[in-house]
């Protein structure tokens, strides 16, 4: 008999442990039981939060650090990805003009920028990189993704010539766009925006409606920011030829999406896909005899772009047997077993808080991993049934 | 492939279920997974709390309930089981003479009394039965079984032929022994005492030191009531030429070990071994794919007689594969692999307090054992392995 081949997939468990600790604790329980069997670790992300981290663990590459301009002006320490093949770089939007850079009194969509990200793709092109993957959940902003292209030498203009503010609220003054300093650079990088939202720049559905408020946004601003955004959207049109009102996905990450699409050369992708291909999962899973996978939480949401529902549909391209493990199980999980995922399993080895639970992730994982090892493997029953 | 057959075989989940109601919903699971797959439910017990109601359960018995004197000399209401075969009876001590039956106040080994477990008894020989199994665990007595063996009809009396009073305190004062009015079916029926405790009547590991204390004994009490029983065993083994006080077990249940053994036709029994051998496990076991186990927690104390331990030992005398569940997995666990249980699964699905556990604890089983029954039945991986 072969020696037993383990492909170890997971998400992050949030406020616990990075995609590479669960690997790790998942292939620590394997080996307890399976001495030798051998673990392909790749930790996955599904273009949220760890996706920079998930990417450059799974392809052995570095993690640098830049000061940028956060949303409201204010310098703050981001990070971005070289990913092993070097030529790749990995941004999370949030971490440079996230909502958690901003407090509860701070939030002003009129205000907030996407300029720091700007400078975070500006760092990757300096590193040489031809393609920058951008992760874009979690931002404050509602601009339009016209901070961003500020930092890249974009010039927004008023009536008068004079360079329009940072922020959503500035773009209804916008009359032209000078592009001649845009980084020539960006001509020959590939640009990969990693969302799962199909929402338009503009109207009921658009960035404004639909995420204003939860970035600050009064009933009387979403109102104000729309018609800005559909103003910025109008000048883009009429001066560069570039009609991105209308595009689902322009409105995620308040407009950055629609900004990537006009001033970059950028194609949005669904994050799982994006990952998947990066960290190579589909190769290392036709090499496995089981595939595990979990995240912090799995319920029937699951199903709509998260990890463990990628790496099931990559695995049962394959015939692959996927397990998944997670700190929370919720409800209508069966929905799942249909999408490819054989069997879900909590963790949790007794009544705790949620708290001891965040801090006892790593342990209970090797153990889980550990029976599911031992139990998949067992040469009797499970042999017979086959 | 033929229909998959599941034994299931746990104990009660204490607080939350019983074994037959822990029974139903891994059933329940299963046949989310698998409609097709066959499942025998046998409801297990230990010998402790619970051991009457899955014996019952398991062979479609019926529980009777009697009015009985409690340990303190109050009338409580206890039960028994009658067994599907109809002539084996199941009684637990503590439902007669148990610890709860007091409070911390009344607590008093010098006065409490096994008498209400005679009375037991002696319904269970109305019923007509010819064997009777005894779960001794729970007691809060320290009387020697004279309670108990006063019931049946022994009378025992001090050196002015009066008759002594209820409890441990009162056997220093003990003289004559008359068996008269002995209840005479005692001696056509088999007495199993389904205990794994192994200390003596006497001395430092004697039922007075070790398990005096926990029934409200203070040091001095202690020593009397140990005095008393060494006086007690004396007068037996001179009046009825039985010697008790060195018999491993005679000192279970403050010597209720030793009582039965002296007035009645007993044998002290492993209360897994007799639950096994009264529920017919190793028979329906050889039928089995897989065998289920489980209990409320389960650590490494469960290779000292408990119920998942005597599952596992009896299933892989046949070579199936045994997977335990519980709501506690506690330290440890890896010496339980080399004693059967291939695998041991918690069973909560998210963070939560234990109240919130023992009120979900049904829902938590099915769903843990319907992605089990997934696992083990996947026709790719697990049979590829094999």
């Amino acid at each position: 008999m072969k020696n037993p081949v383990f492909v170890l997939a997971p998400d992050s468990f949030k406020e616990s442990m990075t995609a590479k600790e669960v690997c790790i604790a998942m292939e620590k329980g394997i080996k307890k039981a399976l001495p030798e069997a051998v673990c392909i670790q790749v930790p996955m992300a599904d273009g949220g939060e760890g996706t920079v981290q998930s990417l450059v663990d799974a392809t052995e590459g570095n993690i640098y650090y830049q000061t940028v301009t956060g949303p409201l002006g204010q310098p703050v320490t981001a990070h971005f990805g070289i990913l092993g093949d070097g030529e790749t770089a990995a941004i999370e939007m949030a971490s440079a003009s996230g909502i958690h850079l901003v407090t509860k009194e701070t939030k002003n969509p009129l205000i907030t920028t996407t300029y720091g990200t700007g400078e975070l793709i500006k760092a990757c092109l300096d590193k040489g990189v031809k393609k920058i993957i951008i992760g874009i959940g979690g931002s404050v902003t509602n601009d339009g993704g016209a901070g961003m292209a500020q930092a890249l030498g974009v010039k927004f203009l008023d009536e008068n010539g004079e360079l329009l503010g940072f922020g959503g609220g500035s773009l209804g003054r916008l009359a032209k766009v000078e592009m001649d300093n845009l980084d020539p650079r960006l001509k020959e990088t590939q640009i990969f925006v990693a969302s799962d939202v199909t929402n338009p720049l503009c109207g009921e559905n658009g960035a404004s409606n639909v995420f204003g408020p939860q970035k600050g946004a009064t009933p009387e601003m979403v109102q104000f920011l729309d018609q800005n955004l559909a103003h910025y959207a109008a000048i883009l049109h009429n001066q560069l030829g570039k009609d991105i009102k209308e595009i689902p996905g322009a409105g995620a990450a308040g407009g950055l999406g629609a900004g990537l699409l006009v001033f970059t050369n950028a194609q949005l992708k669904r994050g799982i896909d994006l990952v998947i291909e990066y960290t190579g999962l589909e190769q290392k899973v036709k090499e496995a005899d089981f595939v595990l996978t979990g995240e912090g939480g799995i319920d029937f949401q699951t199903q709509f772009g998260k990890t463990p529902y990628g790496v099931a549909q990559t695995a049962k391209r394959h015939g692959k047997t996927v397990i998944a493990i997670a700190g929370y199980v919720g409800e209508n999980i069966e929905i799942l077993y249909d999408k490819g995922i054989d069997a879900i399993f909590g963790m949790l080895p007794q009544a705790m808080s949620l708290e001891e639970a965040l801090i006892t992730g790593q342990k209970n994982i090797e153990t889980t991993c550990e029976n599911i090892a031992r139990l998949v493997t067992i040469n009797n029953g499970a042999g017979k049934m086959a």
